[in-house]
Formats: C-alpha cells, structure tokens, sequence
C-alpha cells in the first residue's frame, strides 16, 4: 500500500534519536518509504512510537508537512534493527548517530559494503566533515555532510558540504531530495570549519560575548537586540539582500549602498576584537546569572517546548505568506 | 477630548519624515499627544495625511498598537511649522531629521532654549552620538540617543545611548516611556562605534562576505542560512539564551556549554579574517548581479512592501503568543 501511495526511492536513517526521527518524518512528509535503523529493537520501536505520536500532534495542531494524512505518513516509516535490512533498497542514507569522529568511522565502514552505485549517504554531522572519517572508505565518492538545524522539522536549512572526494552528482541529487521534501538546502563548495551556519553564529556571539564583557549591555538586552531588532528581519530577509533593500533615497542598489556607507562600517568593525574568542568560564557564569533570572535550570525544559511552538508557528505563518503570494 | 483621553504628557517629533511619522503614531498608540513639527506647513500636513491613512489601515488590517481606535489615536497626533508651539508643553522630543552631524547640531542648538528641567531630547540617529554635536548646549545632561529600527512601528527595538553628560535619570526615563508605548528599548552605558544593533549586524555581514568573496556559497545561499536556518530562531531567542538552551545531555546549563564547546568554537573562529572589513564594489556588483535575478531595480519598492507586510504579521503573531503565555 505504502509503495502505491508514492513509487518513491527509499530512505535509509540510522540513528534513531531526536534528529533520526525528525528526517523519518520530513522524509515520509514528502511521501517517501522511511525505514529507521538503530541497533537495539527497542531503541527502533520506541522512535517509531515516538515519530507516530508527533505526527499525529502535528496534524491536529495543523502543522503537519506535506500532502498525505499523518496515518498516511505513518504507514511509511517502519524500523529495523539490521544494518543490512535498513539499507536495502534504499536509494538515500541519512546518518544521525552522536557527533564522536570514531563513531561516524565506525558506522560509515559498516555502510560502505552496501553502498550502490546509485546511492547517497549522508552525515548529520554539524561540525565533523566526511573528510575526517570517510577517507578509507571504498565508496568515499559518494558521501557527503547533509547538516540539519534544531528543530528540523520547523526550521528547513539544510547545509550540504561534499568532502574533497565527493561527486558533483551526489551533491546535486541530495540538494534536489531535500529540496523535494521541503527543506531548504545550501551548498557549501567545500569543507571549512564551523560550515557556514555557526561561523555566522560564532560571529554574532563573538561580538555579544565582547558587548558583554565590556559592560556595554547587559545579558538580556543584548538578546532583546536580536529579537526585538535584528531577528524579526532575519526571519525573512538575509543579510545581503537587507543591504540590498537598505538603498534609499540616496543609493539605488547593493552597490551605491557600499559605496556611500561602507567606509562607515569599517571604522565601526575597526573597533572590534580580532577573533578567535574564547568564551570563558568566569563571564559565562556572569551571563547565566541573569539568564537564570527568566530561565532557571528546571525550566529549561519547558522553554525549549515555548521555542519550539513559536518556531512552528513561524514556519506555519511563513508557509502561509508564501501561498498567498505564490 | 483627546486630552481627556490621556492626561499623559506631551510628545514633540522634529521631523516629518518617515521615522517621524512613525514615532508619532507609536507614541498615539500608547495614548500620548503628539506634535510633529517641520519647517514647511505643506510637510507638516502631508506627514499627517500619511499618518492618519496608516493608522485607518492598520486597523483595518489588525494591526494597530495599543488599545485606542485608529479615530482616537489620529485625534492625539497634530502638527506645527512652528518650533516653538511644537515644544511647548513636550516632556519628550525625538527628534527625527536627516543622518548628517552639522544639521544635528543646528537643529539641537535651535531647540536648547526651549528645555525645560523635566524635559527630554532624544535623537533618532542611527550611528552619530550626542557627544558629537550637543557638547555646547545649556541643557546636553537632558540629551541623548534613542534609535529606532525600520519599520518601528513593527520592530520595537530602540537604542538608548547616553552621552557623556547624561543625567543618569534622564536615560532611566527615556527607557520608562518607551516600554510604555510598547517599544522594546536597550541602554548601552556608553557610546560607541555603531551602537549594539550595527556592531551585531556588521559582524554577521563581515562573515558572510568573507564566505561569498572565498567562492563558498552563492549570495542567494548566504541568505538563505539566516532567512531558514538562524533566523527564525532570533525572532524569538537571543545568541546567548540560544547557548542556555542548546545545553543537553552532556551539560546541564551555559557555563557547562561554554566549558564543552568554546574550544570548538574558538579554533573556528582563528579561521575568521581578522576585522576591519572594506565591503568593496567589484564584490558588492557580483553579490548585486544574483540579488538582481530575484530583486531587479524596478522591484525594490515592492519588496519593501513584501517585507513590510511579513514584519507585521509577524509582530502579530509574537503578539497573539504573548497574550497566550501571559
């Protein structure tokens, strides 16, 4: 029945944690046969009671991805507790196991007798690039780093970053993939530390870290800076295009607006400490004194629940703006 | 009537231009009298007729500010070509006129006779200080930054920058009345080189214009990791709550998280281009030949207006969560 409702290639996750689940169901939100690979059954059964239940939330909240029922998507996704039976007929291999470089050796020597010539395999990896571990590997050729953002299913970037081996093939057909299931991938020409995500993430908590440190704010008016200033923006328009949009009556595009005030953005980051920055313990204890004022430690919890429901909504908003002007 | 309505103190805005109009409806909004001034009576009353038709608009679309109709709040907003009669009676003005130090400091110098000792004079400016233009004035103690960010009527952020010679109540006031208008004000302790909002916003362009230049992602996919992966984040959570947060099984709050991952983040940041950064044109025009594929010349208007409508929605949206949680 499952095959009928898509004729889609198959998908092989491995890892059935938080982040294996999340692309089971982004998968079989876009209609794709999902088979979860974790090495005890019970870890695999538990995930897909896990994954049942969310889909079946996510539809009543109306927040569910893709066309087919969340019964549907569920009748999809099965599991396994054998490598070899996971990996069968899958055309698509997402990995999701803790981020430890031996690890990812380990389980990437395990794949690589099953890899086919028409095959993907995927890290999740958010900083170890294949380069680190995937070496040795008879079909280094076809692997590459697919690194998704918490929460996956609310928040669609993916950033895909081929090793040194890597085919231009199958950096090509995982960006086509995910771009099919509804992420929103970007390719990245090679390996660099940090991808491209968290140098611009380092970037923003270096200087905040430095704002902090030199009395200029405090902690929770940094934060308000970003999200009742910079983030709404963000959430819709990207940094270049900002500079774009910036020109006025002054400046009629990119260009005119660097030409007219780039000088000034200079002598403002002339001012800044050169990186790297280490965040160190002392302010970082500092920060999480006022942190804790909103956020004490036993309500970290219930505010990842407040992010998460504030990021689905944001996703169902821009969803929303996007048909209407689609 | 309108001063029946309020009994609040009075709001003098020097400048009729776009941010004027939008302090005076901010400020409407919350229930205050306003008086924007300008030099020619013709700009004065084409201010108002903006504003007036913005705030029908606004009601019409849901999204007006605080809890007057669009009727009573244009009633609250009235205008003067005259200096003198637009402050008198104001216990704040903002002052709204064009970014340029010399026509700061003849417009501050015009006002100084009129200060009163309960009176404050805040400048809109964006990047130029109180201590380059107010150090001559009677009353400089009562001056100082409040800067807003486009669109304030949808994005609340407002830096308060003190100068040298601030009165310390005068900053404290300035922070009071914005909050309650609805505005999401910060106070630096000090000026300095584009205040907190810039310096965030140069950091995280400098990184990304390394990467385009470096030929590591396309401009479009540079964009793309802040509009789908970092942005919708920030619209809701700071850089630093976001640490707070990210602690998980391994460690229990931001000091563990510092104490774990700040040495990955420090090697990569030592593989960032130390700042200052030139933005320079041979690199802005190849960014603008991809940013005009999307966004040509004749469509920057419009987009204006795309991104407009999306920061209201979502200013909507926070709203509406808020008033849940709440």
């Amino acid at each position: 029945m499952s095959s009928d409702l898509t004729g889609k290639e198959q998908i092989a996750i491995i890892g059935s944690g938080l982040i294996g689940q999340s692309w089971a169901m982004i998968f079989a939100g876009g209609g794709y046969r999902v088979t979860i690979y974790d090495i005890l059954p019970e870890q695999v059964s538990k995930a897909l009671e896990t994954v049942k239940s969310n889909l079946t939330k996510y539809e009543t909240q109306g927040c569910l991805r893709g066309s087919l029922s969340a019964q549907q998507q569920i009748g999809l996704i099965s599991g396994s507790s054998s490598l070899e039976q996971c990996l069968q007929a899958a055309s698509y291999v997402q990995e999701c196991v803790p981020e430890l470089v031996d690890l990812k050796r380990k389980v990437f020597q395990q794949i690589d007798p099953f890899i086919t010539e028409h095959m993907v395999v995927a890290t999740s990896s958010s900083c170890i690039g294949v380069s680190q571990f995937a070496g040795d590997l008879k079909n280094r050729h076809r692997t590459l780093v697919a690194h998704p953002v918490n929460p996956p299913y609310f928040i669609p970037l993916v950033e895909i970053v081929p090793g040194p081996w890597t085919l231009p093939e199958v950096t090509a057909k995982t960006r086509t993939l995910l771009e099919a299931v509804g992420q929103s991938p970007v390719t990245l020409s090679r390996e660099v530390p940090g991808f491209a995500l968290n140098r611009i993430q380092y970037s923003i908590i270096n200087e905040c870290w430095n704002m902090y440190k030199d009395g200029l704010l405090s902690a929770k008016d940094i934060d308000k800076v970003m999200v009742d200033g910079l983030g709404p923006r963000y959430a819709f328009i990207g940094p270049l295009e900002t500079m774009h949009l910036n020109a006025d009556g002054n400046t009629v595009n990119l260009v005119d607006y660097c030409q007219r005030y780039a000088q000034g953005a200079y002598n403002v980051t002339s001012t800044f400490i050169p990186p790297p920055i280490l965040y160190d313990v002392p302010t970082a204890e500092d920060i999480l004194k006022e942190v804790q004022e909103t956020i004490p430690l036993e309500k970290i919890t219930e505010r990842r629940v407040w992010r998460d429901e504030r990021l689905a909504a944001l996703a169902a908003l821009k969803k929303q703006l996007k048909e209407k002007t689609d």
